[in-house]
């Protein structure tokens, strides 16, 4: 759905909002007797793509269960009370991050309706960049609403859809939507998980017995003891029946593919295998790639934890200077937190991420982080290791600058709070204070996976948060940007 | 929307299922700056229609709030905090008691949607006995409902209506349905109050300071210093707009009205006042008559309490026996409760009631009830006097045999499990094993209405409980008699 | 502990605090399988002596089991699970209202303390009114309390008695200890159940199978189906051991008993038998004295709901003026509810009691009420049924002026916050604005209860706050009065 | 109080009990405006040595307010109202982990009694090990214990001590206990913090503006700003009273210290100074010092996360190996979680860890782990790293086998759970399936802490749960060795 953080939902970076956002993980599984189980293990393995609000739906040959709650996995389904009410053998379920004003359950994937040929659930992960345009003209034929989510627009196009099958009305409504999607669909008869036609999401398939399973990530097939098959291909549809016969459609023709380069950045985890690549391997190796860069002469490599370590670990062997935990983060961390009025300044900072003083002190050190966002943790990191005695500070950056918004399902503040989009690395390095700032160049994060360079005719990713070229038309957006136009929406308050 | 118990959801007689339940009661406020929290106030007041759930919808000139939860008015609206969230000069509210099978916050009233020109709410008591054929038609269009509720019925034929107006599509809507509604809808632009063609559920209208308040009871009226206007006609539509006019419609022509009778022998609260008539006054005339009609040589008439004292007190004005409490309510009473395995044989009744021992030991009694459902809770009552030494029991009922389900708004067991339906008075007398049983007789019940009789060529009353005589048509019942084929539905767990 | 309301906590009357309030309920029970399960039936019985916390405590032969609550017996002991963590033959409970400043779980009883010999479990009902005098001499010894409990003063002094048995270390206890107790204790071996020298505070015995039962009440033997066997006397203690074996001490001599003649009045449920009369049959009895000393012409007689109906009913037949629910009381109610700014006054009233206007218009009305406390009620019962319609309003009181704070367990408001201690009656009426104003005589009260007159020179009963008459010394009064001392205490907020 | 996890709570290894467990932390301050605001803060950045309760007694210079609560800091302290109901300028807090049997709130600390002379409050890290001793002997004289806590016979000394002030009674009551306790102590005039003769557990002062500050380890002096002044000495009470004055009394005598040299290897957190030591360091320094007792031919160095890391640094550059993470952890764990019933083997481990595969497969990696306990959860991480494809696994452990219980104030298992106190090192390396296994030599870890080796006829620090040397007598453990008998206790139930 749009953007979200990964590992690190309860950093103090991330409480400014200093993150980019994964708006969601999927998981679907059929023919397990375990299947909500198995959907639940799946799901807290993709708790990084979002932490707001998951949900699980179930089939059990008859009817359809699902339960959703806003929380974590860990939180909403640890009951085996609520497991057992999610019976059936497919299953499928959905980690999210909240959109604007979304508030409330009824936005909460998987979404499911009774179609009139029966009830049709579906779990999507990545954004729909006409979906404003779409749902009006909807509307004014009648449709009723109930969430404010862009995937409810899918289902309503697939309820009004004049072609007979269900596939042919899936393969209809997908025509008319552009943008980012991974989706899981159930339907009575069968799983179906398909990827939009530039496969801007990740999503893959695995295989445990005589189940399927799709997931957003690969770890999520190593929760379940599942083994890897393949990545969904972009564009590609594919089904599996209740007897376990799978097919593949390919009804978009084809296209050249831009995944997401991101997700090897920062959404996805580093256990994850994606695209081929280990995304631990690729942090490392962009680390690397940095240290041949932009090299610098210090006494210490510090990863700001965790998502900087394995860049950090990368630079630190290029460079051969020692690697070592200059900051020290808490494992015990709310979301909130009283705060003394006096004496105590920065201590949301300091709860959260203490510096290594007696290892820090009278030390150049230099700073590996993923990514800068809007720059003010930078900033306040740097200030925790000068505080710490350090002598020399300078930062170096996993990615090049982030200086476009993204609208393929990844929550990015507005252009103009983009700390590059405002100011270039001379500034910038004054803003957050260092001694010296580099990013890595876009060739080098290119390099790091295993390209010689960035195409520029027909880039082999999508990385317009890094060089504004976006794949898709944004129509949404076009239309926004011409008139300020949209629906009323009852605010619902919590429960 | 259904059957319900009116003043004692908490008593034994209804953990038995032994009192019919009112299944809505409704409130709308327009012109007051304290539209909401009025709301709950009226809500409150009309709890005895149903204490499943409650909600509130307002509106504050721009956008519409909602706020819906299961449990009793006093537990969801009691934090100022959550009124607070529901601002605006006009808001709308709904008390339910639950229907078959629709758990969960989906069904909760006021039902709210975002149609193409704008927010709708609608709360609704009633019934729409055709509601399952119409749902059919809509979701073969491509229509996706959200509840499983019949109103929700209602709402789609607004949006799918071909009429330019919104009154226009409201009455267009209304055309289609056949059943029982008294509905309260608000639009950005204005609250609309109507009510059946026949009348059969209460809807009245009151006024304080520049506000128009409609409510199902007067109570409501009385709760928030209102005064009573007039009850809405059967068949009329009102609608007052933001600015204050009210204006009237009569869409439906004129047709003898059918104002339901049970409202009188149990839904409303006594100190309302429904058809012209005190419902309090009503009930001892009840008394008074059954005192005519079954006369007994007895010390002392006893209330089963609390819904049968009115009657009790009028039968023991004409009858000259005494009236005492020779049973006596808990005041704390929960819904579920441990039971000893030994020991304490009816602890379920007896923590609930508790038998005057010493007021009825040697005595010969007269038990006054309103009504008799299943008879188990009856039979249970005449034990308890016997165990307590009454010498005889003689029972009287303050209205006909209930014998037949009803379809409009309440929730009656199915037939066969009326005692009325299975015996006739002899043996029912035999099954609560008292010394004597009497129903009070049809035109005894209209005479203490002010009626001289029943008019059996047009009833002045819905009597179809007493009487099988069904004023409109039962679509549904006629479709589930011919085939058993209904829309699957998502089984959605609470959160 | 103290006073306490009834049977109506939840009333408006009672928000004004306009009505004494019972302190405490206790109930025993030694040689029944199901003790647990049994206590909570008999405290539930007992809710109407205190609402705010209960607490029970088991002895399974090895070990004892506490739990404790904030909250009613049905919100604390409903879970089957929490009944199941109390096993055991043997059981005692405790129903409280709060003391003032006495917040949070530490005071909630059953009190328990691992003494020398073996854990030991009380239960009080009353207070002791030279408990503070006791406590500071404990704690100079080295004694930590763990509550601000009168009761505890008692376990403490058993445990620094210099006697060896457990029945002697209790005897030395109480003879140090002046004022009201009713008690049940449990040790490793045995029920032990007292009542003070003069019974102030009530407590009975009963027997269910091979089972022995104490309770405040005998309505807390009917619940869970045991007979009454008869009242724990002034004085004695009963000790029934775990083989079943009852024995019966006298320590304290013999002594005129003084039971508390509020009990008959309001306290006790109008179905217990207490001191050998029915409570409901007093009460009526009462409303007939009233009749014939303070007669009026009138055209109906109203209760104040619920506990005016009892002597409604007296007056009503001893007079035969007709008797009519003129004031509707709502069954929902619960402690706290938004107030809408303006509009609705007197909406907290309003949604707990409506006047039942129909019944009550132009009418010249009698109204009963049990007692007057601070009068703040009674003046908004009196416009109540004048905004009704009411031609004349007369009030009738079914108890004499309650001008004298009570310090035996009963929660009075301080002496001058008494209508009745700060003006006569004609000033009274004038205050609740009513026509006419009468209170029954103390020595009409006492006919009510079979005797001639009151014996003022040794009283049948404990008729302090009607006489100023006490029948004990009253130590930590008059040292209050000398100094303002007290401990300092720590004040936990509740989790 | 006794033994607990550090920085793991929720790591698999911890879920089979298998890390030693530190019992609690504390935290004072005294002259501060925020001073509860502060205590929260500090006893989070303490988090890690107790899990299971916390609690903060404040004192306003008038009245004691106290706040217990199972959970974390976090979910007890978050709400500022919670905060603003403990007023004053001077507070203590504790966290800590529950104690066998010990549940329910009676237990939380800081103890607060109200003694003769005015309130006193405890907070105690450590474990006195003649409590149960002399609880028989104070019970014996009267004594009622409300907990089941050694820290309460402090107080009970306390207030039976014949000393007349407090400061007297404090030293008096600590000449009579035996073991290890850090405590902060307020009266309503001073806070009093003090350590045992020998130190065993840590605590030091600090001081921001005017304010003292007292807590177990110096991180939760950074995270509120306040600067380290010393370490309170062993046998040292330091006293601070309500206008700043602070004063120092030994009344113990001088004597070698012995601090725990486990707070080195597991306790402490990596960013505390100790003893003069920078606990990161001193865990690199045991790497490296492993790296040379116990060299490997590997490809890779992996910690086992997280407390594995500072010693594999250092193996890692010690010996030239590179370092990786080979085991990536999930940052979202809860306590408990549903499990599949089949397909997903050791899903428990595999939802917190994940072997990065794409790094370990092919490899010899050498596992560095901090301590062994009961093997358990080593033998679950060997056997991950086969399953991702590693050729060998060497272990390396950075403390000598644990093989001796601790009676100090740590959770250890059982003695013949011990995998050290159980089999050599041969048998352990078969045990845990490991190609090759090495602890640190007793000398080599005090190498790392700077000293020239253990000094055996003097141990500079209590090292029992190595050496089996004990350094206090152990009364409770030879009484309980003696008789098995102990005081019953009442099991309070949880509300």
């Amino acid at each position: 759905m749009t953007f979200n953080d990964c590992l690190r939902d309860e950093t103090p970076w991330d409480a400014d909002g200093d993150k980019l956002r994964e708006e969601c993980g999927i998981f679907g599984v059929i023919g397990s007797a375990d299947a909500a189980a198995m959907t639940a293990l799946g799901l807290h393995a993709l708790q990084h793509r979002g932490q707001e609000a998951c949900g699980i739906v179930s089939w059990d040959g008859k009817e359809f269960f699902a339960r959703r709650g806003l929380g974590h996995v860990a939180q909403v389904f640890t009951d085996p009370a609520v497991i057992a009410q999610l019976p059936g053998q497919m299953a499928s379920g959905h980690v999210r991050y909240s959109t604007t004003g979304g508030q409330g359950l009824r936005n909460v994937q998987p979404l499911h309706a009774d179609l009139a040929r029966g009830g049709f659930s579906i779990a999507h992960n990545g954004n729909i960049s006409n979906a404003m345009h779409l749902k009006q003209e909807l509307v004014n034929k009648g449709a009723i609403f109930q969430s404010t989510s862009d995937t409810e627009v899918i289902i309503h196009l697939i309820a009004t859809s004049r072609y007979p099958t269900l596939m042919d009305r899936l393969v209809d409504a997908l025509r008319m939507v552009e943008g980012a999607y991974s989706l899981i669909c159930m339907t009575p008869k069968r799983m179906i998980a398909c990827r939009d036609p530039l496969g801007i999401r990740p999503l893959v398939m695995g295989r445990i017995g005589d189940s399927y399973i799709f997931a957003s990530e690969t770890v999520a097939l190593d929760v379940v003891g599942a083994e890897f098959v393949r990545e969904i291909e972009p564009g590609e549809i594919v089904e599996v029946r209740q007897d376990g016969r799978l097919s593949s459609h390919r009804p978009f023709g084809n296209q050249a593919s831009r995944p997401c380069i991101f997700e090897h950045v920062y959404f996805s985890r580093p256990d994850s295998v994606l695209g081929g690549h280990s995304v631990y391997e690729v942090r490392r190796q962009i680390g690397a790639e940095l240290a041949i860069e932009a090299p610098v002469e210090a006494d210490l490599v510090v990863p700001v934890p965790d998502s900087g370590v394995p860049a950090a670990i990368g630079y630190a062997q290029q460079s051969g200077i020692p690697f070592g935990l200059g900051i020290i983060r808490s494992h015990y961390v709310g979301r909130t937190f009283i705060q003394p009025s006096d004496g105590a300044r920065h201590a949301d900072v300091k709860r959260k991420h203490n510096a290594n003083r007696a290892l820090v002190a009278g030390k150049r050190i230099v700073l590996i982080d993923d990514s800068i966002v809007r720059g003010t943790t930078s900033m306040k990191i740097v200030q925790m290791m000068r505080d710490a005695g350090a002598k020399e500070v300078h930062f170096r950056v996993a990615s090049p600058p982030t200086n476009n918004s993204c609208y393929y399902g990844v929550d990015t503040p507005e252009r103009h709070k983009l700390l590059a989009a405002r100011m270039d690395v001379p500034a910038m390095t004054e803003f957050i204070q260092a001694d010296s700032l580099a990013f890595v160049s876009i060739d080098g994060l290119y390099r790091a996976l295993g390209e010689k360079q960035r195409n520029a005719g027909c880039p082999q990713h999508c990385d317009a948060c890094f060089t504004g070229d976006y794949p898709t038309r944004l129509t949404d957006l076009a239309d926004r940007d011409a008139e300020d136009d949209q629906l009323p929406l009852t605010v619902e308050t919590a429960a």
